[in-house]
Formats: structure tokens, C-alpha cells, sequence
């Protein structure tokens, strides 16, 4: 299998990226090798976590041996050595090893053959809590233009994120904008591998062209809802959610979360952060990656912490984090700005 | 393949239900055909939702033909089809087609040769308004000692409850109460499929032997959460277990809601009912099941309509609904006396 060839099985997955995806060349690698790469990748994480029993062994026997391997290990092993293949993607970092470095190539007299040059930055799976439970998972990857994603402007610097959704199907959400000469394309829509096709090439369905968030909503996804103990603006927020007889779906996983959000059109998910109720959302490998899906669905992200736009600012280290209010954007500006008004027009102090 | 021969390769499982199960051959038809049978079913319902991409029909273009078929429908007739294969499986309802009928049974001749009669009640696949956001969700499943479900004592003559968890594994929670000569044998276990198994003959690993619910908890599981708009006493529990800091998880899909209490260990869910927000749970297809899983594994489940007991009542009718509030039982007792106590001791009007 070349290392740049498209495997005719992804036909219909690359026909779409040509469809919204300048015309200029200046993407090919993105599309016959970078995309369809990490995609295969996502398919086979969705297979080793299926497989995978070692979450049986929280607290409770089991009659595993090799089984109880680090499905985060497992899955982040899978992401890296997929993109080996992929001569484009120069460097990378994860959320289990978070440091940029150069990546290094199965082939790499290739690597001379491509002027694109992407940095991947992801988060091989995420929602270790819920894996016990058998609820759906994901993983989060998003690239970047040139040698590194730091202290660059992701507005325009980061390119793509793809969220992989492990659940009872495997599918994927894939938002994309590429600045072009006159004009920036954008788009967000959803996959769904095809589980008759076999490894190494699966197949993805296009099953949803056009993701969009409405700027209203009737949803709610409440996380870190523990900071609302503290923060007497969180809880008016959650308490007006329910009088208002929205709907509540919080799975605990920020992919299935947003996710819900984007199938349903609409919705509002909230991370606020306190003192005691500290931010855990790292910018670099989550809410740069979950907030240029939701503006690419024509949504708004905005880090609650500070009230803005979460790509409005530079990831200045692999290790930084945030909080997170996104989706629907009229809800979105509404909550942030009752968040931000709670504190006084203040920051989070010790933030 | 034998219908009450056992595939060799469900020797765990077998072993496992001999291991709990009374020993005076009265129950031998359930270890070796009805238990592996449903178990293979929900196999088969996993792989059908797998392969189904009708979920991307709601609201949105896709590119399917024929995937868009109700997956519902195909769940129901997968199980309808696996009892066929089950002599003492004598009468069958679901909540899809929600009357009792007789079973015809594919080899008719096979039926003599049980003493086992049992009556299935079911629900396909719970937790519809999740699949398009790729969730998890899940099948239920009940078994009944003799002919009829109706108007029998639940708490002796509902035996056996099976939770199929549609996810990115395919596990399964099985609940048996089997009242013996002297002793009721009681056990709660979970199972994961073995995905390299294949069908018709699935391999399940025996995960989880045994699942406990501690007496308190600090999980909160909020489902119909408009009724709080209406009954102060809810909007008061759940305000109360957020200044508590306990941790949120509502996944909207009363499989999967259940199954995290279970293998976290601990948790509340709570499903009240107002004047306004009706109850929607089966008794029959819903209720009943997870309360007995819930029981066997050392909780308790109660209606908040009437404050009594869920498995305390006999159902009368396959369209019985009402509110549940289930898992940990002193968060259980704590909430359904609120709830009670904030309509002044009545149940609720018109229900």
C-alpha cells in the first residue's frame, strides 16, 4: 500500500474532501494521505477498545491475563505509528506525551516528496472514566499548519480536528478550515465506517454532509457541574436549564457531549472552572481541537475564565488548560456572560 | 446446531450460571438454551446496530439506501427469532408489540421435552433518541416462571433479568433471583463479548462476577429532569446532591444510566413524575427488569408515584407505566421520601 496512494475504498471519503477543499493543489497530502490516515487510525482504536477487557479490572476480579493492557496506551501507540506513514505530519504531540517532537518516518526518503507540513496535536482517548461503563468514547486529533502548533494563532493556524466516536457504531466528525487564496473553506460533517470493510483500508460512509448548531437550543450539557457548589452563577445557569424544561444529556465525555450537540443541530455545553473546581481541559489537545468543530458547525467556543474565544488566543505550552462554553452560539454568549458577570467582570483567581 | 445442546464455546458462561444457580436440575433449560440464546441475540442486535446507518435519516441527508431501515424493528425481530429456538419459552411480549402471545417455536416437536415454562418480555432497544449521537444504549430483557407475566408477583415470579449494553464493547448484566427448596439463590454478574468469537456461536467472558451497590453514593442520574420545573421537591434533590459535589451522569438512556451505578458501584437515578411530565418507563419491558438487576445487586428500587416498592406490585396490564427512583438504597430511601413527602404524602393526580 503506497504511502500516498488512495486505496480505492476511500473513494467517496476523498471525493468529499476535493468537493470542499481548495482546488489549488496545495492539499493533496491532506487529502489522499493525512485524513484517510488518521480516520484508519480511529477505526483501528475502535477495534482495540473493543477488544479490550482491561477496564473490567477496576476494583473487581477478572479472569484476564494479556487483556489487562492501557487501552490509552494501546490507542495512543495506534495514532503514532499511523502517522509514520504520513510523510506531511512533521511533528507531533498527545495528551499522553505531551511534547512536540519531530515525527519519524517508516519511508522517509519520502519525505522530500510533499510541501505540506502539518503538526499533529491529539488526545488518543479520551473519557477513561466512562470506558467502565461501556458508555461511548472518543478521540480527538487536530493539525496544524507548519512545524509546530505553538504560539501560533489557531484560527487560521489549525487546519483540521477530527473527533473518532467510539460508541455501539464508529464514526467520525471532521471539520476543516483551510485558508485559500481569496477565500477560507469550512466545513463539519460526520462519517461512519463501514464494518463490512476490512482492515487496513476501512471504508467511511459519508452520512451527514453538513453539520450546523442553531443558535438556540433546548439542550444542556452541564460539566464540572461540582464548580456550581461554588459558583452561585453556575447554578442560577443550571437551575434556569431546568425551569425552562431543557433537555439534559451529559455523558461525561466531552467528544459524546459535543457530539450530541451536532447530531441534534443545537445544544450548550458547559465546563466553568473555579478555584476548587479547577480547569482539567488542556487548550492544546481538547478545546482547540472541540472549538474549531463547533465554529466550522457555525457555533461559538468561548473559555469561560476569561470570556474569550478559546481560538482568540495563542497555546503558549502543551500543558495549558481552560474551561470551556460551547455550541449553540446565542446560549453560549448568554452563559459566559453570566459566568464572567458572577465574578465581577473577573478572571479566576490563581489562573 | 442443537437447541438445547450447549455451543462449547459458552462453557464460561455455563459454568458460571451452574456456579449460581440451584443444582436440582429444575433449571437446566434456562442454564443451557435460554440464557445462551438471549445472550446470542443481543450479539446479533449489536451487530445490527452496527451496521445500521438509518440513525443518520433524522433530519439530514445521507447517502444510504438501504440502511434505512428501523433498527428497532430488526432488534425485535432478532429476539422474536432467537425464542423461536427456545422450547420453554412459551408466551412472549416487547415493547414494541406490547401483547402476550404464545411462542411458535421453529422444531414444535422440541416442546414437550422441557418442564421449563417461561414467559419474555422485552425491549428491543431502549434509549432511540441516543443512536444518532452514536451513544450507547441498550437491550432489556425479563424472564417470568410460568405462562403469563401479568398479574404474578414480581418480587418470586420475575426470575431473570438480562441488560444488553450496545457500546464500543458489546457487554451484557445478567440479574437471577431463583427461588430453590430452601434458599433463593441471587446473583448479579457482568459479561463482554469476545469480539474475535464469531457468530452464530459468541464467546462471553465472564467480567464482573459479582456487582454491589454500596448504600450511598455520590453519583446523581437526573432523568426527566423537566419535572423538576414542576416539583419543587426534585429541583430541591438535585440542587442538593450539586452543593454536595456529587458527580453527574445522565447518559438519557436507562440501560446504560443503570449500568454505570452498577460498575461504579454506587448511584442514584431518579425518574419522578408530574401531572405535567408524565410517566413514559414500561413497568413490564422497563421497571421490573431494572429493578431486579438493581435488587440483586444489593439496591433497592422504588416508584416515587406511590412511594411503594417497584417489584412490589404486579403488573396488570403490558402498558403499565410509572416513576422510578433505583440504586444505592439509602440514596434511594432518602429521595422517594422526598418526593413523597413534597406532594404532602400523595401520589400524583391522575396517574
Amino acid at each position: 500500500m503506497g504511502n500516498n496512494a488512495a486505496p480505492e475504498e476511500v473513494s467517496e471519503l476523498i471525493a468529499h474532501l476535493r468537493s470542499v477543499l481548495p482546488h489549488d493543489g496545495t492539499r493533496d497530502a491532506l487529502i489522499t494521505s493525512v485524513i484517510p490516515k488518521l480516520l484508519q487510525s480511529i477505526a483501528d482504536v475502535a477495534q482495540a477498545l473493543r477488544s479490550s477487557h482491561h477496564v473490567a479490572a477496576a476494583g473487581t476480579a477478572n479472569t484476564f491475563g494479556d487483556d489487562q493492557l492501557n487501552v490509552d496506551v494501546t490507542a495512543e501507540n495506534l495514532i503514532r505509528d499511523a502517522i509514520t506513514h504520513c510523510p506531511s505530519i512533521v511533528t507531533a504531540s498527545s495528551e499522553e506525551d505531551p511534547v512536540e517532537r519531530p515525527v519519524q518516518h517508516s519511508a522517509p526518503s519520502l519525505t522530500p516528496s510533499t510541501k505540506e507540513q502539518y503538526t499533529l496535536a491529539f488526545d488518543p482517548l479520551d473519557g477513561s472514566s466512562i470506558i467502565p461503563a461501556n458508555w461511548t468514547v472518543g478521540t480527538i486529533i487536530s493539525l496544524w499548519d507548519g512545524p509546530t502548533a505553538l504560539n501560533q494563532p489557531p484560527s487560521t493556524a489549525q487546519i483540521a480536528a477530527i473527533l473518532g466516536v467510539l460508541g455501539p457504531r464508529t464514526t467520525a466528525i471532521v471539520a476543516l478550515r483551510i485558508p485559500g487564496s481569496t477565500t477560507t473553506s469550512q466545513s463539519c460533517f460526520e462519517l461512519a465506517l463501514d464494518p463490512s470493510s476490512s482492515q487496513p483500508t476501512p471504508t467511511w460512509k459519508l452520512t451527514r454532509p453538513t453539520l450546523t448548531l442553531a443558535p438556540q437550543s433546548r439542550y444542556f450539557s452541564p460539566a464540572n457541574l461540582r464548580a456550581a457548589a461554588d459558583d452561585p452563577a453556575y447554578m442560577a445557569l443550571v437551575t434556569d436549564y431546568i425551569s425552562r424544561r431543557c433537555t439534559l444529556r451529559y455523558a461525561g465525555g466531552l467528544v459524546p457531549d459535543v457530539v450530541h450537540m451536532l447530531v441534534q443541530g443545537q445544544g450548550v455545553y458547559l465546563s466553568p472552572v473555579t478555584a476548587r473546581s479547577r480547569a482539567k481541559l488542556r487548550r492544546l489537545y481538547e478545546l482547540c481541537p472541540l472549538a474549531l468543530v463547533v465554529e466550522c458547525a457555525g457555533g461559538e467556543a468561548f473559555d469561560p475564565v476569561d470570556g474569550g474565544r478559546v481560538l482568540g488566543k495563542e497555546v503558549g505550552g502543551c500543558g495549558e488548560t481552560g474551561g470551556l462554553v460551547c455550541g449553540s452560539g446565542e446560549e453560549v454568549r448568554e452563559a459566559v456572560g453570566r459566568l464572567v458577570a458572577g465574578r465581577g467582570g473577573q478572571g479566576v483567581e490563581g489562573l
